[in-house]
């Protein structure tokens, strides 16, 4: 057997546990360190969640010198922090010393992401998969695929039912709520149209329920944290917004899942009119987990393309099949084709 | 725009005039040459088809000087016969002119087609991109993308409803029958039971149900035809089957469409043993308009490896989603990720 790929963990919150997961699913995979800005707190984690960790293997994430330790030990960084903050530094500053992977979400800046993590990693002869996951990632692949397939298609993305934490956070933000969880709902209707191959201009509204489960602080004003949520621009102004009220209590136990779904619809007509279509869904009881387990796959790839000698920055539409698998060749041709 | 990429179609059956209307639907695609060992057929065809064609394109695809001139005209030539005689002959003997995009579809012999088109590719510097549609090809791609993401889940595939060409040819052969057509239909509960996430283990009986229509002969023994078709060893036995008879007229009717549509599910869980799935389906009107899109899509990712330098044998798990598109990567970065 080739030998295994190693990886640096950088970050340890959801993500990053999911990833700590998901190496241990793939024979062919290996943990050679968890990078974080918080060594007690990871320290802690690890005794209610793998006693025999070696814990020599936490560095911190911002000291150099426990960069440089990291970078004998691991082959790619999975990059597992938010894009607004996290990413957007320690891209630049790991594919110095790594290969990288990572989840950059905000699609507007991805362009711009992209153009630098390119720059850097072939500056420094690396190779970094930018914003993988599944969206960006197992679904942009899906998407591209659909319109390959069927030129001048329409695609629709509909998420849910699963939890934002963008939109839980804003919630949590106003004034009177004590804690609060808000889950994405696709609408039924919406689907079942774009299903009938009708192609529909959907507006926001139609496509997609936001409900929101909210914790009150005492004395609170419940009918003005509704209006505070419902109206609330970009967030909640353009979409139905269910506000239901429950104790902390139900929220606590609400927030130890973290289950999502979501689907790719690509509804077009072949050469001479015939209509076709493409659906993809996936659902996972665990979002942090079933993400972190794309990222293992993208390391791989990451890996591999460096071996090839292949060096700059990458997305999964750049990812073959074969790339991602732990499969040979063989084995591919043989049983899975 | 780049240079388009020019098409040789060797075969004109309904796969072949899927790839002809496809090219028109693609703006970097462009017809070359059409290929055919029944020339007369194919003029007739064009007539009604589409009377501007330049006939002095449709060449002998047996002649070795038709070949010469067809290989001045196209880069990739797109192989549209059957995988059980004519692909094994025309796969090594075209990607000597030409770099090939073919569907064998042969699963068993897949490795040894792969081996001898991979070894004639590179000795004339061809690219070769086999076993390309829809299964196998995108359902293989998803079959794989499903195990790297959820190493150790089960993976499902459902075909139809739609025509299988194969059993409607073997109810033909039956003594007796005038004309018939045979639809795979997938068994919904069975779909359902995959769905809840139970990974069953299903039977051939229990995945599928076939659907036999049939027009008799003239004074044929009905009885005995339907206990042919039934009691047909790998096409029927194994499988709960439904004979209704219709008339000639009726069963022409039928013919005049090839829908199409399958399933492939994987089933499985993320690291900490949380339930995870993927569900991909397709459906089409016409099965060959949307296997020739798919071709055509591998014949743009065909020239581009050949424009990388690359050479030998692929299938689609070898191609990226990037290769595969007409979109540049600006627009798949700013647009479609």
């Amino acid at each position: 057997m080739a030998e295994k790929t190693k990886i640096a963990i950088v970050g340890f919150g959801n993500v990053g546990r999911g990833v700590y997961q998901s190496i241990k699913k793939n024979p062919d995979m290996e943990l050679g360190c968890i990078l974080t800005r918080d060594i007690p707190r990871v320290l802690r984690d690890f005794k209610s969640y793998d006693p025999s960790f070696d814990t020599l293997n936490i560095g911190n994430a911002e000291s150099e010198s426990d960069i440089r330790i990291a970078c004998g030990r691991a082959d790619v960084a999975i990059l597992c922090g938010g894009s607004a903050t996290d990413i957007p530094i320690q891209g630049p500053k790991f594919v110095r010393y790594f290969h990288t992977v990572d989840s950059f979400d905000t699609h507007a800046k991805i362009p711009e992401y992209f153009a630098g993590m390119n720059r850097v990693a072939k500056e420094n002869k690396s190779v970094s998969i930018i914003s993988a996951g599944w969206d960006p990632g197992t679904f942009s692949v899906e998407r591209v695929n659909g319109n390959s397939i069927l030129p001048g298609s329409e695609k629709y993305t509909f998420w849910g039912r699963g939890v934002s934490q963008g939109h839980s956070d804003a919630i949590r933000r106003i004034p009177g709520v004590a804690d609060a969880i808000q889950y994405t709902v696709p609408v039924q209707t919406a689907l079942d149209l774009v299903r009938s191959g009708s192609n529909p201009k959907l507006t926001t509204r139609q496509k997609h329920i936001r409900e929101c489960f909210v914790a009150l602080k005492p004395g609170a004003d419940g009918a003005r944290v509704v209006g505070d949520i419902v109206n609330m621009p970009n967030y909640f102004l353009d979409y139905d917004t269910a506000v239901i009220f429950e104790t902390l209590e139900q929220i606590a136990e609400r927030k130890k899942q973290m289950p999502h779904a979501g689907f790719v619809l690509t509804s077009g007509q072949t050469g001479s009119g015939n209509k076709a279509g493409i659906e993809y869904r996936n659902h996972m009881e665990c979002n942090p987990e079933f993400t972190g387990s794309i990222l293992v796959a993208c390391a791989r790839a990451a890996h591999r393309l460096s071996l090839e000698g292949r060096t700059g920055a990458f997305t999964m539409l750049d990812l073959s099949p074969a790339l991602l698998s732990p499969l040979s060749r063989e084995e591919l041709l043989k049983h899975w084709m």
